[in-house]
């Protein structure tokens, strides 16, 4: 069993990657590390978590993913998009649901960027879920956002599916299948 | 006349520190530099402030101001905080009012820091000006959340005040005074 870094706090951020890398048939596990990640203000999650690698390799970390996501809300320009664990923790889904109140168009994505550090290289995997902002609060799953967020195709909110069937439909679940796809070169 | 290098991209940030040094007697001029200034993702405008000392410090650069501020609606915890650039940029005044509608706290706090490299020492300097959240947006002076915000004992907003009198009360004008009475140290 190899033993890859996960820079993160958020013990869903691993459930649902690790899901993942089981299903993908590789014996990987994370490791959460914290307090080792710097996160910038950027407008992409590319920038943030390019950064945040960066930092890690001037600290001797070889073998590290680092993952930001956020949920960008066409409307609002993208909002809170590389912020929104931010406002999520400040405003809620209250206040997402308040600023879009009368607002027609509820089109929104969320996306993930994985960041891999392998063998000193640096490589990143994205994932998009379109979907579009609930009209209220839906579900007990999941974390964030995700109880306001409904999936293309779909009417339950992220909230509302379990971690297998989120990540089937996920930004997360895109990005990290990219990710195992990539990892099966070195471990297979 | 000494030139003291202002890492920003905010013209209306120069004007109003400008202002404060010449009030104060220094023959100081800010040179704008930007693209070299880092900013992380924290809940704190000092954290902020002393990163992107530290990282401009790296690149060699020994006389230099960096400033960041934000707007801390208490009844959301302190959003938008540090990230009110983004946010006015993403939802502007409009969101803010929207978010705030029916709620009756509307305590809020400008908060300015300046982050000062002198002869390679690092030194920060803060304001703060409390006040409230408008009920409408009001003023064509100054920039960003100036319009929705009135400081306490007043009726207009800072949108509604020239340079010099907005200057008198702010929370950017309180950090320059102090950076202005630091700096008299070296240059008087």
């Amino acid at each position: 069993m190899f033993e890859l870094f996960f820079a993160t706090g958020n013990k869903h951020k691993i459930l649902e990657i690790n899901e993942i890398l089981k299903e993908s048939g590789l014996d990987i596990k994370l490791v959460p590390i914290r307090g080792n990640k710097i996160e910038i203000q950027a407008e992409t999650l590319e920038e943030i978590v390019s950064y945040a690698l960066k930092q890690l390799k001037k600290k001797g970390v070889n073998y590290v993913i680092v993952e930001d996501a956020g949920l960008f809300i066409n409307y609002f320009k993208g909002f809170p998009g590389p912020y929104s664990h931010y406002v999520y923790k400040k405003i809620g889904n209250k206040g997402i649901l308040k600023l879009m109140d009368g607002i027609k168009d509820r089109s929104a994505y969320f996306k993930s960027v994985i960041g891999l550090i392998i063998n000193g290289n640096f490589k990143l995997f994205s994932g998009v879920a379109k979907g579009k902002i609930a009209n209220e609060i839906r579900g007990r799953y999941g974390f964030g956002f995700d109880p306001i967020f409904i999936p293309e195709g779909y009417s339950k909110t992220f909230g509302e599916l379990q971690v297998s069937m989120k990540n089937r439909l996920s930004h997360r679940g895109k990005s990290a299948r990219k990710l195992a796809e990539y990892l099966r070169h070195f471990f297979v």
